[in-house]
């Protein structure tokens, strides 16, 4: 399978090499779907798995972006190398990222080892969450060796999209309304470590309660009772404390070889996923944009059923 | 196209007859998909396109069953059949509704005239819109006047169940904080009507303000200025101007001939999103599950590059 673009392979090479402009020149070809992005994936693939992959998740205002950064500062003293990617909350009709990229650089700006990216939830249903491995992929390759995904939990979407990380970290603050927790309920199940954020504001221990309580009613299969870490972001308190956190289940996940497991699964979902975007566009290809406003206009108007008219267009026998 | 199942044209003759019992029967089988729902489908889909929709989106907490119930019964003494989905929230995980049928069904039991179904998120993206979809299809083809479909307006699933309705309906309570507006950005721009429910409670006139001043920013482009409307849905106030407003929108709609484009609209996204789940069952079905996990293994080893993978399946050459 050959490159489809003659200038990929220096891409490439630069990519490998840590260049930051080339890394955001491979993500935007990935993240916009160019026609050359498949092939650079293809060559990138091979190079990919170094990387600790951690999601991060809360509602707006839990102070993900402000942890975030004191997590990068801490690894960054390691030495290691960063990579973040920020999904914003944002309209599915007007597009756009809230957070821009150019207010969280700033502050980094000096610092080439953490690298951070900011991606808008695109309009098609799913998208966004493959969007982000393949993106996640692109920093692998490129030699980070930590990779920071964060996002606003109140969705399948996000669910998706944590789904991908090592380890899954679930934000939460004192004073939120049930409403809420409510909405949070999905994610709360896929912590593999809690952070109450603000935990210097009144009502950290009753949030703490709620957590242990779900906690006894609801046993992990795999036997891993996440720990809650207690975290003040804008100042760094606790941040040492989760950063052993992270380590202590990364640990966990390598002794019990979950980790291999874990990454199985997450591919047998993204496999489908893929086939399906695959055997799509092989559907779109035989339909004109014409075709299909001419079948919406029939349908609409009851003169053809769509459930018939989806298997002729399968079978290649529509009209 | 033959039926498939045997008992379907008498389920058929029941469920146009309005037997409320072989409606639910049909739900059942179309909700879970079973073999012969695309077949029921076909059958139902010439007698749909009378009822009218009305989707209701809005935070958990905000009334929404109780501002149902009143449209319910507000409708019903107008002598028009009803048919409610309720979508709920529920974790991905789990499953499973958090608000059953019986709890609601109580209180219309002896009404045949209103049909109450919940319906719980299932795992899969998207897949809760087009079930959806296809029930409402099938309560149109039982006579309903009237489908009121209901969801928590947090996230892209649920943008995409309202945009099958004829009016979208958002609803607001006074009292929420900042956190929950942002998670709403999105639902804020799909609002034919908006509703203030619990208007009686301090920060009504708030709400209020902040919808008009969003108005003020953003001009829709068929010109309509969703009006806002109070409510205290526990005892009934505003019901009667909720309609009212209902009515004014789908007059509009008639008026301006804008409903045929919107359902032409909607059924062009529903066509693809049917003949992608179409083309992944023809996709799933070249490969087993067994040969989906060695796959899997494959990829999370880096022995074998994903992208290139999807291209052999999809071709046919994938060992």
């Amino acid at each position: 399978m050959c490159l489809t673009s003659a200038s990929t392979p220096s891409l490439v090479d630069r990519l490998r090499s840590g260049d930051a402009r080339a890394l955001a020149r491979a993500i935007s070809i990935v993240e916009n779907r160019r026609p050359e992005a498949v092939a650079l994936l293809k060559t990138l693939f091979p190079s990919t798995g170094h990387a600790r992959v951690l999601g991060l998740t809360g509602a707006p205002g839990a102070g993900k972006s402000t942890l975030v950064d004191q997590i990068a500062k801490h690894y960054r003293k390691e030495n290691q190398t960063v990579g973040i990617i920020a999904v914003d909350p944002t309209s599915p009709y007007t597009g756009g990222a809230i957070l821009g990229d150019r207010i969280r650089m700033q502050d980094h700006y000096s610092d080439p080892g953490i690298f951070i990216r900011s991606m808008a939830t695109r309009g098609s249903l799913g998208g966004l969450a493959r969007t982000t491995a393949d993106v996640a992929t692109v920093l692998d390759a490129s030699g980070r060796d930590l990779i920071m995904i964060e996002t606003v939990g109140v969705g399948q979407d996000e669910v998706d999209i944590v789904r991908l990380a090592d380890v899954t970290i679930v934000i939460l603050v004192p004073g939120m309304g049930d409403d809420v927790q409510t909405i949070k309920a999905g994610i709360m199940e896929i912590a593999d470590i809690f952070v109450i954020n603000k935990s210097d504001r009144e009502g950290a221990e009753r949030v703490e309660r709620e957590i242990r309580s779900m906690q006894s009613l609801d046993i992990r299969k795999d036997g891993w009772t996440p720990p809650i870490v207690k975290t003040v972001a804008s100042d760094g308190t606790g941040t040492k404390e989760l950063a052993a956190a992270i380590g202590n289940y990364e640990a966990y996940l390598k002794n019990e070889n979950l980790l291999v497991q874990k990454n199985v699964e997450n591919w047998r979902e993204r496999l489908i996923e893929m086939l399906r975007d695959a055997m799509l566009e092989k559907a779109r290809a035989r339909i004109t944009d014409g075709a299909l406003d001419r079948y919406a206009v029939e349908i609409a108007e009851h003169k053809r059923d769509p459930y018939s008219l989806v298997e002729e267009i399968v079978s290649g026998t529509a009209k």
